[in-house]
């Protein structure tokens, strides 16, 4: 059990301190404007030159000073017309009112005021769309290698219209994923199905079967860069990636059927041929998979270095005084999972830059995609009336 | 230890039943057009008129029939050029081939075919979107009564804008909600943050205390409806609800600070004035919340009664003979949450018909938003085409 | 939208149902015994010799005839004494009262009655400790072959020294899993610690290091089982494996560091060696990992062979004809982890056998151990007892 | 995008610092004694007096200095025999490798080390049931006043007969619930089911009225009080409660049936009564209860406070100067749950002290009473060894 330490009121910073504010509140259950809120933590508070702390402490309440003298924390809906409720925001003490914080510093965050809504990663935060595109279509300006890491979920959940867009559009530099990943896109190009799963989310008759007929049409073919020439796949995500010419790596795992030929089998080649990529990498966007968002996590330095001779991102620095290094920026890594879990272990893990978005992969590809188009438009638009401004200038 | 029987295989319907048919694999790991593909069940081959079991059985393997005449279960990659591979799809025995599902019905799902992608609700499903749209412009078409039920989450994730969207368009017949979902998006309208978090998610300086402080600004105006006449709060979900004058019900619990004027705190008379509302839905909406999800729940009949004589809902079934009984529908009852489990323990609470949403409020509401307005888009010009029709034909 | 259609009261079944029961309410808000208990479906209540839908229908409710002739589901908490209530408890018509379950047969469950707590899998489920208990003692007995899957939660969360147990006393034949396992488990044997994290749970100083200074020894001793008998291994789960000649497969991914020695970094030749043990199983423990519980759950069938001949397992059945067939028992599958969704992925890839466990590594194994030493203990008190009562009528 | 600075190696800390060391690596694939561990974070590597930065940056690997000069992050697999390697602990240059780890300072956690494991809650996290036995025992021993609040997972995953014997031993000063918890654990005591499910985890015929009829036998009775002393209710945890004189307080909720006669139907007033507990807790154990468990942690503060005269914990401390003032202890707050999630919100609600038990509540209960039992058996042999050494010398 830890024992706290009362602060030293004695302490110069406290020397001037004037005594807390009271003010009567305006009607039951009503407090004055600029109450003080209470926190969870001891709190000591200046009444005729002495500072004491208040009974029934807790957290989200009212301070009285009731006529008897004694000093409570009170809910705000137990307070009468005329209590003496203390105002002031500072928890500093500047105002008479000191909460120690402190108590908890290392604890808990080494942050000593009192906060909520302080984790991490959680599904009741925001999500920001709007930066995330403005990176993207950032990165895709300057000409940034953004890699994309993908897990099954992203098939199932039928967001191969929007990932293919994605990669269209020139956002994917890289595609990393695994056998299943390629298997169940190949399998809805065919069939229509994801592990015989319609595109309502009904399992089909017979359809247990109809991934391992994909395999076996793209094992047939060869490749599944033939399979997308002969006409065997003709949409989707791999269609997509084989006809831009966009660089994948599928890395083999023992959950897998097949495989399809493309796969590394190998975990050892298989991380080389992700090392290719992930040294590259100025963003990283990694959606619905553990297993290979932790693996290239471990691989993703947290940083992008920029040479400045060229300009260009490089992997491999030069120089032995800071006039030579590269400039560092932090490597944008986000993260999508349906659950915090993932996120919290891969920063477990060490990829402590991840930032994290708590939805699915459905949802996530199709709002990022209609950010992206937005940012788009706005680019477009404002490179317009520049010009238009130019124009009539010159 | 569960024992199974093998089948019958004297009974009627095997009786013409052929040997199933090996074709030879045309390639090293590949398998022939049409072969068979196994389960994790028994099962069953009819060789030279004899029914035999297969050797190292597991799922996604092909049967192969070795020179020696013995029969396995073997992954196609291990199948070699020339190997004798069965083909066929049945597996009712019709083509030589049974596999006995029979042997866990009752123990799984009383069905009797072996299916991927059989649970209720997954993360791993699509969302159709598209269906959620049609259901609730018909709502609104056919004068249904659509009830939102919604938690927390849904304001913390700034979901708020399009939520008001829905109110303004006339697609909420009555919102249901606690103290905390009203509180923070008042909270949003006066300072911008919710708990104190802006709306980029992170926590402010001094932010714990502005939940408090937007409940006193409500408190010391009287309640919600006089906070927004008065301007207090100018946007928002409440302020919409306040405005178009959408029947509201805001139930007390243990966890809320406050609460605000209009919080019914008593937990029966909040049952008796969420009864006024589930007797009338004919479609619910239950985003972000477990407690309000299962209150409704419980109270929600699975079906809509439609009577006869005035074809409009109606919770007071008249008649003691069929003609006069109401028309009964399914009640459309959408869940939504980051989880599977709050859809699962909805159903476990016996909500069977609730059909599960597995994403967060604040995407959820975003995408359904576009999907609504596609659909309004699509009828309008649907409904224009057919009067233009109809007046090039007058 | 779903219509349902009412049933035919006409029919034979229905000729000589007796009107439903009403009884006076003893006291406010107390029903009388017996009383019926509504549900969310149609439900059709015979008054005076017709048929009739009771208003505002919910679940959890009594039935009440008002004294104009009406007739209600109302909350207990809402009746009156002297309200006419029904009793019965039949929901098949026989006593007055027909419940329609069947108008979501086929929808949901094709099962035709109401029932809550349904979920295949949830965290709020007993856990029947004893039974596997029972079922690991009787296979350890009989000589069944079971094969133990495990993640390395199981390691990070210091059930090492359980599982240590249950490999010393014979309860494991094989153990699959991957590099993580070996090498965290290994680096608590050297250092203390997994990842660094100490058993109190805390990140070390420094411990970013240690399980890459854990695998470094392994690979300059040259194998796990060098490293056990030189003397650097020398507690823990990999410890005991090799001393007491347990197989094992530690299968590779791509997020392995290292690797270890002994791992099998092609997927191909790791799903070969995994089926070494799979084919021979007669039940299976998958403890906290998703990719080695899936894809074991792909290889394993959901069945054991019995030789009729030799009375042991085999995965190679003989016979032609009923007589000659392998007796056929389910293959016990346990699956734990710490949230549904685990298993319900494995269901979803067809290992409906699957038995769901929701908990962590720890508790589970502490636990399960316990139940195990409970039941050896009264086999052994049963035995004696037994042989005292054989030598005493001796 | 954040902007990294270098570090400054003109600094006075820099000024006596070596060049890294480098060693050959003794094997193909094996590292030499002592080698350094990258991390993700920029490094700089002193070679020759001049600081360099590694190409192809990541972590988990070795630092290589190739023949040509180059400096290189490469993994240990792929080190040759007698490639130079960099060896070394430090990571603030003093051995000559200097980590920045201070360029995340402020983003993520204030702390400069790269840690693993360093997340709050994590079901990868041991337990630590030793140390919480101990608080327990000490509480029950210095006459604490313990607060237990519970869900209702705890009577649906049986863990009755566990939370029963601590009710028995002295363990629970104060029991906070709703009413769901009361009604199954009634229910299992008169019906053995809970929400009509069995022991076993089977829902019952007819089982869905089992908890209606259990409210109803007690509201028939009056009083849960009755209802034990009337034999009605003669196991579980309400019938220890009530023989054993524990506070209890059932706060009513919307998804109540019933509800039974002593739930507090108002949250007000619930509040209220619940502050009569929490402004005495000197711990608290939160089990399987989000509303419950935040709706406590709001009314807990977050330490407690020891009257320096009576050696008391007390709710109104005295005294103006330090001398007088209570010594301040931190107050053990356990939160289990299945999921990190709920832990999360509560630490977000701003109960910053809660410690994070991610597993089932049946499991908890279960071990947690094994080490309460085993800590009072060790502080018996405790003091009877005692005791009898003082008797010898006596």
């Amino acid at each position: 059990m830890h024992t706290f330490h009362h602060p030293d009121f004695t302490a110069a910073r406290f020397a001037d301190v004037p005594d807390a504010r009271f003010v009567p509140a305006p009607a039951d259950g009503v407090l004055p404007d600029g109450f003080f809120t209470t926190t969870n933590l001891p709190t000591y508070v200046r009444v005729a030159g002495q500072w004491r702390l208040p009974a029934e402490p807790r957290m989200d309440a009212a301070l009285v000073l009731d006529p008897a003298g004694d000093l409570w924390a009170r809910e705000g809906r137990r307070v009468r017309a005329g209590d003496r409720v203390a105002v002031g925001r500072a928890e500093d003490g500047s105002e008479g009112i000191f909460v120690h914080a402190a108590v908890f510093a290392g604890d808990v965050d080494g942050d000593d005021e009192f906060q909520f809504m302080t984790s991490e990663v959680s599904r009741e935060k925001p999500i920001d769309y709007g930066q995330m595109a403005r990176l993207l279509v950032d990165e895709r300006e300057r000409g940034g290698y953004v890699v994309w890491v993908a897990g099954p979920a992203m098939v199932h959940s039928r967001a191969r219209a929007d990932m293919t867009w994605f990669v269209r559009h020139g956002f994917v530099s890289a595609f990393l994923a695994g056998n299943a990943v390629a298997v169940h896109d190949i399998e809805a190009s065919i069939y229509g199905t994801t592990l015989g799963m319609t595109e309502r989310g009904q399992a089909s008759a017979g359809g247990h079967g109809l991934h391992m007929r994909a395999i076996n049409r793209v094992r047939a073919a060869g490749s599944i860069a033939a399979a997308v020439r002969e006409g065997t796949v003709t949409d989707g995500i791999m269609h997509a990636i084989v006809e831009q010419g966009v660089p994948f790596v599928l890395c083999g795992s023992i959950r897998d059927d097949g495989p399809l030929p493309e796969v590394l089998t190998d975990a050892v080649a298989a991380q080389d041929a992700m090392r290719a990529h992930t040294t590259r990498a100025t963003m990283a966007v990694l959606v619905a998979t553990a297993l290979h968002a932790i693996a290239t996590g471990n691989m993703l330095p947290a940083f992008v270095m920029e040479d400045r001779a060229t300009g260009r991102p490089t992997s491999r620095p030069r120089g032995t005084s800071p006039a030579d290094w590269p400039a560092l920026h932090e490597l944008p890594t986000i993260c999508v999972d349906s659950s915090e879990f993932v996120v919290s272990k891969l920063k477990d893990r060490g990829t402590h830059q991840a930032f994290g978005v708590v939805t699915n992969a459905q949802d996530f590809l199709h709002i990022l995609r209609l950010y992206v188009e937005r940012e788009l438009d706005a680019r477009v638009a404002t490179t317009a009336t520049r010009t238009a401004a130019e124009a009539a200038r010159a």
